[in-house]
């Protein structure tokens, strides 16, 4: 089997004996990818995959992507392959969640205005906001979506949860509109499919109430940026915070970081000590299956771009 | 009746035509307590009260403050009179509760370091942890307290409560630091009593793990200020968010405003948009049942200084 590796290396001390592990980097990923049958794509931000999977020679007939989006592997050479792709569902579902609640409740509270002007030496009493009782549109219905949705409501928030498609409890595309239109707090949390890519624009932030606010912990091209940097400045929402981006990391000279009443953040609402030792387990856990010949578990359904819910 | 002014002034206007409404602020307030039935101490970071009161003539034989706390007008001629003492009991758990999971929550995912990043422009990814598994220790058992533990609890924190005495569900004070010492967060929302005064000291800050965090929305007296901020200073604990003060408002000179670690914000935890019409309308419904000759609620124990529990 071969890694694509990033700096800390992953804990698969288990597999020692049991598996032949070979390294690549961005580099080295084309030779080397002809002759493994086990593809452990551990540089989640690598975009290496992508360029490198429709060269010569046999390919792994499995992958794995330690991250819950896939898009940054998927090519049509191997979205058209016999390969599994497995990610990793499940390990950042309630780290999320709960970091959806702490920007929720920071922007209620106005928590990033109070550090302010702790900095500036300033005592100015404002009042908060109440969160219980307001209303949240969770887009993306996934698991990371449903944990967001469990945990938003054990804040008294009543919540609405948008999928794919309309299922019990799940509401569909057509139902977004509306549902955005009279959230207090809309949560972007979708893989990012053709469906869901550029979704919040200029449009969708003009539908939304100027007391709204809109959070991304999703993919970075969820969001038409530009579109939301104007929406902010010209007051039509109330305020945001972004996780994710199209191109991270973010520069020094990007415009983003000082959009007013924006929280900008490194791509972190998933990882909390321990995620890299819990991501290695899971991925130990589903060779040690592969191995014995029995299914695999979070397969990624390659045409639509995630694991398909139950 | 007579009101302690502060703007923005009650809304009484219920009580047009039955009750005769007259206005003291701190300075006329000597001269016009003796001829007041009530006093509504609608400026609750007043002490005027606890000045005025032991002087001549007859007294109010209701006090009602706008405030959980009663400290800032009890004095021994109040506390030994016949004068009942009323308190806006159930107005600020929620929100309080709130609160302290945006205090909780933004320490947990490293919040204040992400936005003093953004200001600096800079990407740097950082590892936030999880609450869900963390325990708390809840000190003050009144319905702040109790509501800051069902917050808690549904963000999957364990935790414990400590009031004045055991009972059901209740630690009492024997076991606070036998609690303290386990808990990943220490929660301060008790009421500023004899027993409470300075509780939270050198000693027991040391007793806390290195990796604990410290939250006071109580009252400052609670905490020994000086030593709240030796121990930020030695990291005998991890972080602190003070929302109470011995002295209101913090003077800009004060040395809590930049102690690492720690944040400073403008007693304002209860404080949520509409909480000032609340407290108006529990004043006067409060006033009916007076008026009507029914008993009042919230009644405090005077020796006590807060409501006793259920």
């Amino acid at each position: 089997m071969l890694v694509l590796d990033a700096e800390p290396l992953p804990r698969l001390g288990r597999l020692t004996g049991r598996a032949r592990i070979e390294h690549a980097d961005e580099d080295t990923l084309a030779e080397r990818l002809p002759s493994a049958d086990v593809l452990l794509v551990w540089d989640f931000a690598s975009h290496a995959v992508r360029r490198a999977w429709p060269g010569q020679g046999p390919r792994p007939r499995w992958v794995h992507t330690a991250s819950a989006g896939v898009d940054h592997l998927m090519c049509p050479e191997l979205t058209d392959s016999d390969t599994v792709v497995t990610n990793a569902r499940g390990i950042f579902d309630q780290p999320i969640a709960e970091y959806v609640a702490a920007l929720v409740l920071a922007m209620a509270k106005d928590l990033p205005r109070t550090l302010e002007l702790q900095g500036a030496r300033e005592w100015r009493h404002r009042e908060g906001q109440r969160v219980g009782g307001t209303r949240a549109c969770v887009v993306g219905s996934g698991p990371i979506g449903r944990a967001i949705v469990r945990t938003l409501k054990a804040l008294d928030i009543t919540t609405a949860l948008v999928g794919r498609a309309a299922r019990t409890g799940i509401h569909g595309p057509e139902d977004l509109d509306r549902l955005i239109a009279r959230a207090d707090w809309v949560i972007a949390a979708a893989p990012l499919t053709e469906q869901t890519y550029g979704m919040f624009d200029a449009r969708r932030f003009g539908v939304m109430q100027p007391s709204a606010r809109f959070v991304n912990v999703g993919r970075g091209q969820l969001v038409v940026e530009d579109a939301l940097a104007e929406a902010l400045g010209k007051r039509w929402i109330a305020g945001a915070a972004l996780d994710v981006f199209e191109h991270e990391p973010l520069t020094p000279d990007s415009a983003l970081w000082d959009v007013p009443n924006l929280i900008v953040s490194p791509h972190m609402s998933g990882d909390t000590i321990g995620w890299r030792d819990e991501l290695g387990r899971q991925f130990v856990e589903l060779y040690e299956r592969w191995a014995a010949g029995r299914p695999l578990l979070n397969v990624v359904d390659k045409q639509r771009g995630y694991v398909p819910g139950r």
